[in-house]
C-alpha cells in the first residue's frame, strides 16, 4: 500500500519511534501525530527526559546500575547485608527482587547477558568490572539471578565457573522460577521463595 | 508492590513515555531501561527528531495537514481536482484515503472531532479555519469523511449544517466502512468503495 510520503521532520520522528522495543511502523506513526496533534508539551517532556537522562545517570561503581551519585544508595547503605552479592541481567530485574523484600544484600547488575548467538560475549558484557568488584570488595557469597532463559544459564554457568576457580562460594536461585521466563513478570512472592531455596553446586 | 525509587532523571523518563497512547508505566520502565542499557544512540536520535519536527512541521494553510511549506504538496499539485474538499479527522485518516487511490480532490484535515464528552467544542477544533478555507477558496461539494463513531457522526453533522446553510454541497462519505470503526483501520478497497458510494443528504 502506496501511503503519501510524510513530510521530512515527520518521517524521521517515526523511523526514531520505530526503534523502541514493540513499537511496529504504524505505532510509530500513531504516536508521532499524537504528539504533534494532541499532546506537543508532552513530546517536547519526552525529549527533554531523554536528554536529560543520557547526561545525568551514570553506572554506580560498585553495581554497575543507574545512579547519579558514583556509589548507589543501595552499594552506600550500612543497612544492607556487603557479605552477599546477588547477580542480576537488569536493573529492572534488580527492582523486582527489591520488591519481593526477600533479600538484604547487594548486587550487581550485568546490563544484558551471554548471547553468543546476537555476538554478546563475555568480553562485551564487561565481565572483568564483575570480578573486580568481588576482588575489590570482597563477599561471602555470589548468588546469580540472571533468568532462567538459554541466555541467562549460559551466562550463570560462565559466571559460576570463573568465580569458583577464585574460591568464591557461588550459588544460583532456586528454579521456583518458572522455565524460561524472565524475572520482571514472575511475582513477588515466587522471587523471595526462589532466593530462600537456592542453592550451591 | 513498593518497588525501589529510580533514580530522578530515570524516573522522569519514565513519567515521560508513559504519557504516550497506550504506553502503560511498566511498559514505560522497559522502554527507558532499553534506551539507557541498549540504545543511548536510538535515545538521542528520538530526542533530536521530536524537537525538528516540533519546530521544522507546520499546519498547511490550505488542508492543515502537517507540512514543511506554507502550502503543502497536495494542496499545491494541479493536477488535484480542486473542486473537491474532504474532511478528514486526522493526518492518518488522509494517508489512508491516499492509499486507496479512489480520491484525487483536496483534503481539510480537522486535527480532531468535536467531542463533548472530552470538553472539545466546535470552538477547539477551530472550524472557522474551515469555514474560511471553503469561502477563501470555493469548491463545488465538501465531502465529510469523518470516522463513523459517536464523536465523528456529532462532528459531521453539525458541519454539515453549517456548510448547507451557507448554500455548499455537502456529502458523507457511504457506510461502507464498519460502523464503530475508525478509517486508519480499515481496508483501502472498502475505503475507496464507501468515496464512490458518498450521498449527499
Ligand atoms: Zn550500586
Ligand atoms: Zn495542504
Amino acid at each position: 500500500m502506496a501511503l503519501l510520503p510524510d513530510p521530512e521532520p515527520l518521517f524521521e520522528l517515526i523511523e526514531a519511534l520505530n526503534t523502541l522495543p514493540g513499537i511496529g511502523k504504524r505505532t510509530a506513526r500513531r504516536m508521532a501525530y499524537h504528539l504533534l496533534q494532541y499532546d506537543r508539551e508532552g513530546a517536547a517532556k519526552i525529549s527533554e527526559t531523554i536528554n536529560q537522562a543520557l547526561n545525568e545517570l551514570k553506572h554506580c561503581q560498585m553495581c554497575n546500575s543507574f545512579t547519579t551519585e558514583d556509589i548507589c544508595p543501595i552499594c552506600a547503605s550500612q543497612r544492607r547485608d556487603h557479605s552477599l552479592l546477588c547477580v542480576v541481567e537488569t536493573a529492572a530485574d534488580l527492582n523486582m527482587i527489591e520488591a519481593s523484600h526477600g533479600y538484604h544484600g547487594l548486587y550487581y547488575v550485568l546490563m544484558g547477558k551471554v548471547s553468543p548467538l546476537d555476538g554478546v560475549g563475555a568480553q562485551k558484557l564487561n565481565l572483568e568490572r564483575l570480578f573486580h568488584r568481588v576482588l575489590d570488595y570482597p563477599v561471602q557469597e555470589v548468588i546469580l539471578a540472571t533468568n532462567f532463559t538459554a541466555e541467562g544459564e549460559t551466562t550463570a554457568h560462565y559466571l559460576g565457573n570463573v568465580l569458583r576457580d577464585q574460591g568464591i562460594k557461588v550459588s544460583r536461585i532456586a528454579r521456583g522460577v518458572p522455565s524460561g521466563s524472565e524475572l520482571e513478570y514472575v511475582d513477588a512472592g515466587t522471587i523471595a521463595w526462589a532466593l530462600t531455596e537456592r542453592r550451591t553446586d
